[in-house]
């Protein structure tokens, strides 16, 4: 067996930065996207923020030639952003929505109604079974108090859960994404301990591209340079990652990203930056064990310090659940008052109405809105509450479980 | 390896009708549920509507010592409901929630708020490895009309797909829960083909219980007996399903429901009879093989019809899309007029106020009212629309699949 041919896997990974009527130069993009893409070659295309459905649909009828199969995913108001192009043929497909994602009232960031995902496809190569997942976590918008981290790391917890449950038949897994974590994260950590993916960039015999892989980077013209100024070569957080799970071994020969400027353009593709894997895929003798990357006992910590976050965000959602309640029993209270009052002038119980009719009705309204808006908070914080709840159970047995192992 | 014990597995489903406030002496049933399944001492108990976290520890603390091992799946506004109870170790859970799953603002049916979902608890006895899904899809609320089929299939399609996916290691799939569909329905012919699911029910050797297996009986004093006119002997919506996916096979001994009544009491557990089976599972010379279970022609017009009714759901729901937009243009419209009128009487360009302040408030305030609720319906059903894209879509490419095989 140890004579099998070697199988050479070219991977793109692009956080496109497509956002209809915000994102600058769109059309233009991904056109040249869509040029370089066809005339790379890869074998396959893991794409991010593609929120229009015209801009998929444009970059399929140009690659269909190269790229025959392709898939979009779709969820939230938007969409996922998601959708794969591929070589080799698409067997099946999966979309996990994560539960947790923001807040709809904090429309600046709009992550909410990205409803973000991972989409799963299943592609077969020579007879291997590939398990290609693309993701995009919840964006950080400030990395000093990062009230997104508890979210980002259910989503995390989610994807590792997701990735270990669907990937059991698989014979490799890859995982390529804008994960919105720095190498170092705990949520990165999380990830690739608890699945034992491997970082393609770590790994990688050869790099070329930003210095330490960075892929947002200052000499990106759509890049916001003052979000970087902290760190003066950049950040990296979009991943290809991956592992053979059956008797396969996974090498990555050759890693790249772009530089901050597509090659012979004057505009970058993305305000990201792209990053492109070299694989070698070959059938070793023994099976290589689905077991956890990173040693347990570190396994141990991780999971414990992820926990302690998503509690951190537990004990904020629980305060935010108990705040909107408490204004919309306040503003229930205004308006019974309201209502006492009104009656009591009817009645003829009072002189006269206390209120000048215009003021007496507006501040109903009010009230009547006030409500309406606490209420829902409380039900969408007391959602939050309960999937925090949730991931914080799931990581105590995962705790338990690992525990027994040591 | 024919000679393999056979393992003996006793299993218990009962969708409780625990909705606190509002089901009839739920903490009595609640009460002698909890007594009868000490007493009887099943292997796996799945549990559905029990909505009240309280009820399940309480639950909890008193089946300690016959179920060391139980897990409550948390989703949604007021939980999924859905929770497990074991003597064998829970080793690692997962919860898919829904992507589609009633309106918000169908308050007196309230599905939405339960977050409907699927709970994966893994188990391992004797070395045989037991994916165990437990779930509880939209309810049925005019079966002539019913508005909910849709969105109850792509329930239903999200569950197989969860299922095939998740359980590729496993030995053995038990499914069990109120899937609200009857038998012959698409929505199982679709889960069952898909997935290759038997029925407890039909496969038995033994059946003890209500007739035809109806798990919705008039003869339960809970149940709502003009709803079951048209169904004499009642409606069996609550299953136990089972396949065995590597070298075992999986024997119905016996399947038995609950008659109306819990034995020895007056009233009944729930307004739901309970489905208990018997199952024995033995390790055979050869792998089974984990293909589709209905024959594919079949599975083709199944998927097919499937969907059909997605998108017959789909165009409704593009509808609702398009009425809810209009409705906030309209509102902005109405708002904008009023601006430019109030502007108009402060620049003096009116002779006077052309409506009393009063009127004019509250019409502003009626358009903002509306303004916003139609903008939140219009960004509902945009989610909607592209849930049942997403599932059109999955759909499409599996009948591609399924006739590239044939």
């Amino acid at each position: 067996m140890e004579g099998d041919p070697m199988l050479r896997l070219r991977i793109f990974d692009l956080n496109c930065w497509a956002i209809r009527y915000l994102s600058k130069r769109r059309q233009e993009r991904v056109r040249l996207i869509g040029d370089m893409l066809r005339r790379e070659g890869f074998d396959l295309v893991l794409l991010q923020e593609v929120w229009s459905e015209q801009d998929y649909s444009d970059l399929k009828a140009k690659l269909g030639g190269c790229y025959p199969f392709s898939h979009y995913f779709r969820s939230g108001v938007i969409g996922s952003g998601l959708c794969v192009f591929s070589k080799f043929p698409i067997l099946d497909t999966l979309l996990f929505q994560y539960s947790l994602n923001g807040y709809p009232y904090m429309l600046q960031h709009g992550d909410w109604f990205c409803g973000k995902s991972v989409g799963l496809v299943i592609i077969k190569i020579s007879g291997i079974t590939f398990n290609v997942y693309v993701t995009h976590l919840h964006a950080e918008y400030c990395r000093e108090k990062d009230a997104y981290l508890p979210h980002r790391l259910v989503q995390a917890w989610e994807l590792a859960q997701f990735i270990r449950h669907t990937s059991k038949a698989a014979d490799v897994v890859l995982l390529g994404g804008d994960l919105n974590m720095h190498p170092e994260d705990v949520g990165i950590r999380l990830l690739r301990g608890w699945t034992g993916l491997q970082d393609a960039f770590a790994e990688a015999t050869r790099f070329e591209g930003c210095e330490d892989g960075c892929t947002l980077v200052p000499n990106n013209c759509f890049t916001v340079k003052t979000e970087l100024l902290p760190f003066p070569l950049g950040i990296r957080i979009d991943y290809i990652l991956y592992k053979a799970i059956s008797s396969f071994t996974v090498k990555c020969e050759e890693l790249k990203t772009t530089t901050g400027t597509a090659p012979g353009m004057d505009i970058p593709f993305s305000d990201h930056e792209a990053v492109m894997a070299t694989l070698y895929i070959q059938r070793q003798g023994q099976a290589a064990g689905a077991g956890l990357g990173t040693a347990e006992p570190m396994l141990v910590d991780v999971v414990t310090e992820a926990r302690t976050e998503v509690g951190v965000g537990l004990r904020a959602a629980q305060q935010q659940r108990y705040s909107k309640g408490r204004m919309a029993v306040l503003a229930l209270l205004l308006l019974l008052l309201q209502a006492a009052a009104a009656l009591g002038a009817l009645a003829g119980l009072a002189a006269g109405q206390p209120f000048p009719k215009l003021s007496f009705s507006l501040l109903a309204f009010l009230a009547i809105g006030v409500l309406l808006l606490a209420t829902g908070l409380h039900l969408f914080h007391t959602m939050e509450v309960k999937m925090l709840q949730g991931t914080e159970e799931q990581m105590r047995m995962a705790l338990r479980v690992l525990q027994e192992h040591l």
